[in-house]
């Protein structure tokens, strides 16, 4: 990877040959090419990964997912995220530097599941500095006018402390954990999300489902709501036949309910947010 | 903006590292895909920004208004845009010097706005030069065969003048503008368009919307057929209570109307081309 | 002494500054953004073309009609495709070489049309080299873990013997050709594909329409279950009017029905598969 030698004036002066890039914009204007017309224009050799730009109107918490989720297998980036339904209003703009990254974006907790994922911060600015906006700033598009702006020119090797004064680590707003725990026998969590192919994520580890004595054969009993159904748990959807429901560790780590060549949160009717809980099944 | 020394030899000379391109090709086909590869296999160190490629099939109208407000942002670069619903037929292909950039596409007024923004035409040609074209060319897939072909080349360094014959300025087809204008105390226009978020971009300037003695924090009376609502005129609609309506001058320099975590263009029924007035609210 | 420049010690030996990727990931979540992490973790001045990442779930069919039309305009590159509803099970992994290109995927048949038309595999591996691998491997993400990886260390010059054993190449799966016939006056084939525009692509080859003596401006007899209509062969959909239907030798060189400024697939029923009978308009 070509990367800057650090500057031995200080150890957070870098440079980064990517921007990645996660919104709510959607596809069908020309939001996210503005975007990256604007990063190309202050730093002209930055490549922009997009992440997903068909983040539900407004759903911090699914951005904070997918973004969490996915920075693991990225490259050393300035992270560039903007779900962010109180544009214009007092909310704070952020850069936080974490692991080999910074993050920008909303102070709204959209960047604190990533944050964490990439081992916590270790400085934030608030987006202050109005030298490196784009002007006039549209009070409702600060992703083109204010955060790109400034993503790119962290990318172009700015100081981070140049964006804006020095805040606090722990006044960053942080995104509620999903509520998951163990206890009593049983592993309770809620559906993180839903993804393309109907597999339902929970916020349950497969290490906590290894705590319960479950290995992959166990027949595992789903619990939601009144609902309770027993599914084996295997190591792949693609274990079972078509259109039996299955239990896996999912590609981040959780476990996931699919329906081989079907829609488990169809079938099932689990939407983000509701509650299940998990148990070995016992002989009757 | 960093912009390369024009070439000594000529004004028109230049080469553009990036190449920017509209459609309406959807993205589930491999048609986007196929129109990239042809222009990495011309000049392989150019940059493609895809700006959208889900404008409706053959809406033109909506093309070029997204490339319109999009242009502004990006950088110096050779904009393809196709939305094509004459492909095949008489319809001329053009290549479009204006501003910093040069345009290609088809000649139905899909670029015309974006020509305006970028100060006007200065040179046009018509694709007449088969040289730079792929062979043999399907009658319906000019963007392949044609339009990125001659982007490609003119990103390259061609001159403009080698992609055809130069053609007169005036001939060029022009989208009649959105109608808009202000009268007796009233500013008229129409629904330019509904984004992602159900945002009602009207075809009125926020400028026009000052010529009524409207400011920020005034209500706006909205009048749409039989229908009339007072709103109040903010900085941005997340200044409102979630589910209010509220008008505001959006990132496109345009009045729009928007719900705060709702859908304006459903809940107030308004499609793109509807009619609508606005005038300042006076006490009864 | 000078030394023996690499590619002599064995033509297989090549670097691709170019990726192409296809899958049926969907661009809502991170899964195709993790994949361009990895490919710029392991070889960081590749560019990823992505072809398509609407594939329906699981549909190879699709994914393969869609891959093996777009690869001729593609530059000589690693052409990674991943659907692949078997992962996880005993389905091989595989990196195949035919014409200037590397195709990677699951041996599910998904690559095998694009195979023939670069001109055939002139090698091919089973992937088992985990040296190459992101480890863990998660048992439902191989496009993240094997694939990807795999592509990116192959098009940083990597040769293909290091991914794998080498494996005979009439062990490779290969999806059965669409059908098509021409017989008794009569060119038979299958509905290939609908595409954005509502384009019914046949999986009849221009060419056999022109052995039975049809022209462009012939009247075409369409015969697709009990129905059976006459439309024009022309050079393009729009030659008819709008609401019309017309058949037209597509840009993949194809016979498609459309309606111009219309929706054929819609209008006339016919979804993928469907089988359909061609012949000349005979004076009753």
């Amino acid at each position: 990877m070509r990367q800057r030698p650090r500057d031995v004036r200080s150890p957070f002066v870098a440079s980064f040959d990517t921007i990645t890039f996660l919104t709510d914009y959607g596809l069908e204007d020309g939001f996210v090419a503005a975007c990256h017309g604007v990063a190309a224009k202050i730093t002209p050799s930055v490549r922009v990964i997009d992440i997903t730009h068909l983040v539900q109107p407004g759903d911090v918490r699914r951005g904070a997912a997918v973004l969490a989720q996915t920075v693991p297998y990225l490259p050393p980036a300035v992270h560039l995220a903007v779900v962010d339904p109180g544009v214009g209003t007092a909310r704070r703009g952020i850069a936080v530097q974490a692991g080999d990254g910074i993050l920008v974006g909303p102070d709204n907790g959209l960047l604190s599941w990533a944050i964490a994922t990439l081992g916590g911060a270790t400085k934030a600015v608030q987006l202050t500095n109005g030298d490196l906006w784009l002007h006039p700033v549209s009070p409702t598009f600060h992703g083109r006018d204010i955060f790109m702006p400034v993503a790119a020119h962290l990318a172009s090797g700015r100081d981070l402390t140049e964006a804006g004064e020095q805040i606090d680590l722990a006044d960053l707003v942080t995104l509620p954990a999903p509520t998951s725990r163990v206890r009593d026998g049983e592993a309770e969590g809620e559906v993180m999300s839903v993804d393309r192919f109907g597999n339902v994520q929970l916020s349950i580890e497969a290490s906590d489902v290894g705590q319960l004595g479950v290995g992959y054969g166990s027949p595992l009993v789903v619990r939601a709501g009144r609902r309770q159904l027993t599914v084996p748990f295997l190591e792949t959807f693609a274990a079972v036949a078509p259109g039996e429901i299955v239990a896996f560790a999912d590609s981040a780590g959780l476990i996931s309910l699919a329906v081989n060549a079907g829609d488990a949160a169809q079938q099932l009717g689990l939407p983000p947010g509701a509650h299940v809980r998990l148990s070995v099944a016992r002989p009757s």
